[in-house]
């Protein structure tokens, strides 16, 4: 089972603490933890799921490991800037969505695209489908969200 | 001056028809069209930048050619899935979305991280920045949408 | 017809007027000509294609246009770094490779793993298949490189 | 210390032998294997590595994971074709080529372009450079490739 956390690489502190706390409920869960690797929310999950005794890994923009957060197990630099975010999300049964910007909205859309759950905290709210359901599935605590990408991964 | 057309590779008459509207000005105005070189919006606005003499490029997902609009002077197969769409936007001095569904989304996401902004007609909202200005700017027709466009385009 | 024109960024004079009239053959045989869109060899084609009224295309490595050759009718900035390489191979029906370093090497790789010829001028040399064929078509010089390519290009 | 092993999907039984050797000495020496993920050399790589307690990674061409080694601890879908070929080398501080067609030669193409340093067994023969030093240095055993990849890793 793998879950991706996407979310900024600037973020507030409460943002930090929520990414942080889902990083641990993958870990506890077991898990495998992926995201973009750097700093903010992708550094607070990595952070959580590495203190609970997680897997993490982390999928750079960047041609080198420069920059990567401390708490990766697996760092994989990949020299394509933006497309990365692409792979981050390719690798994932189930993605959590915390804050972010741009970046986090084209994770959220390439996920979508490919059938992949989104589970939001704090989130982009880009409306609903044609069938009326929320297109990010809304969670209410780093516990809840965790639950719901167990429940609505791929497969 | 590169303008990219992004859009569903399935859509309505309606939808088509802005697009070969938006492809034909963008012709008249000297620019190049960048879009990725399918069905739908793609080949709508490739056929309109085209039969007004214009020059068009398709970004294609694919390994090949095949299944390829038959409006495009240049096709550069990628074979790179989703991750093309970095690149359609990437070549753009100025986006113009028509309607869309999540691989546009991707792809407004993608420009607006990039900076490089976005012209909509009938396709995805997502709100303002934290300045109140509309994320992505709406345009009534598709004269107006290539005139903002070439009015807001990078440098 | 697509014909993409490989070779180092940088290169003797020699290498440069080889490439220069790789270039300008292919351009009288109304083949589109794909490089990756910098200096040396690329330029060098782009040039020559250019001046003898043909199509040039470049596919960047970086974000931006910025060290383009100025004789690219389109260039597509990819972001990508090295796996732009692919890109430029996977475009043409037929390779000529001029001169050239490891970049180049990877491009005739990845030429020959998609089954397209590679035509050879003052490159190369990484010895014959299973059946004793040479792996790179030798020519000797720039017509024969563009008469051999469209002989063996891919349908 | 990340120490890719590159080589073809199809290969011999002794290529195979071979590349599960590699693997073992990997993991012994506590680097972390990457490969390419499906079979062949990549397959046995992974297997040696695992069996001796190691961490493998497979970053793999296609979308999803079928096709991929059951020997894998984390693998990457990247649905990019060839170009995840550059992803595979990026990831290293020294690769290990066993055996290996085109694709593998693109690969220590790559890599050579990097600056990673290319340990060959039974692999590509490409001549010296111009100082007169192998490009690829050659390893008569597993074990002497692996104490080599360490010897020369980047950094």
């Amino acid at each position: 089972m793998y879950i991706s956390v996407i979310g900024g690489s600037k973020c507030s502190k409460e943002i930090y603490e929520l990414a942080y706390k889902v990083g641990r409920e993958i870990a506890k869960r077991k898990a495998i933890l992926i995201c973009g690797g750097l700093s903010g929310v992708m550094d607070a999950s990595a952070k959580g799921a590495k203190e609970a005794g997680g897997i993490t890994v982390g999928i750079l923009q960047g041609d080198t490991r420069i920059g990567a957060s401390k708490y990766l197990d697996i760092s994989i630099p990949t020299g394509m800037g933006e497309a990365r975010n692409v792979l981050v999300v390719k690798a994932a049964d189930a993605v959590i969505a915390i804050g972010g910007e741009y970046g986090t909205l084209s994770e959220i859309a390439h996920s979508l695209k490919m059938n992949t759950p989104v589970i939001g905290l704090e989130t982009w709210d880009i409306g609903e489908d044609e069938f009326g359901k929320t297109r990010i599935i809304k969670a209410d605590n780093p516990i809840s969200a965790v639950e719901k990408a167990y429940e609505l991964a791929k497969k």
